[in-house]
């Protein structure tokens, strides 16, 4: 997939996708990074509001599965159901985040264990990156549903 | 503070949420309760997106001590430090987002450290709600700066 179809995809089927300005800047079968600018993503201390940061962080992770399920031609339902996320410093301008696996490792089992019971749960690691520095950490368990 | 000056400050310094069309419910000491609608926050599999899930459970908390140290006269600067989401089930349709304090019985003690040391740690607990059930649960640290 590219980056502009996925851009494409989410403005459309996410709206707050498009309100918040979310680019996707790469996908690599190993990481994806999306990022977005201050301004629609503003708090009251003029730095990026922590809704965002942690949608951001989530978006990413959730986006690097898709691309990676669509890669392997499964069809999928993908949802998240347990994140973690530590705010490590303020974020004062234009953002990425950047998905990785969790276990990297366990992808080719994670798609048998998929293919044979219709259900996997899988681990990604986000981090926030601001001015050259990590501003954030994000690690979310997705359960992919064949559909 | 009333519902609509709340409202009325969250639209004006975070564009996100009047991007989501979050709307102030009600206002108590002890609880906090927002409000949006299904439609700006819309995913793929036409349920609620994650990230305004997420969003907004952590400003529901943000919200709730926010309007707790305004009653207290104390000036601050209020941040998400760290936090753990719980998505238990899908939401189709408008939703809310209901904040407490985890320990009600700390907020002096909590009050006297920020007056004494200009800084405290205090953890919130969101539920979100959906057609009278839960559908997911957060907990947050925040950090109070007196101003």
């Amino acid at each position: 997939m590219q980056t502009h179809e996925l851009e494409t995809y989410l403005h459309s089927y996410i709206p707050l996708t498009k309100a918040m300005q979310v680019s996707v800047l790469s996908i690599e079968p190993n990481t994806l990074i999306l990022q977005a600018p201050l301004a629609p993503n503003i708090n009251p201390h003029h730095t990026v509001f922590g809704g965002s940061v942690g949608t951001m962080a989530t978006l990413a992770a959730w986006c690097l599965l898709h691309t990676r399920l669509q890669a392997e031609g499964v069809a999928n339902h993908l949802v998240v159901r347990h994140s973690e996320m530590d705010y490590d410093k303020p974020i004062a301008g234009r953002f990425s985040a950047i998905a990785s696996l969790e276990q990297p490792e366990l992808w080719a089992e994670q798609m048998k264990t998929l293919q044979q019971r219709g259900k996997v749960k899988i681990t990604v690691i986000s981090v926030l990156s601001y001015a050259e520095q990590i501003t954030g950490r994000f690690r979310g368990q997705f359960v992919a549903l064949k559909a």
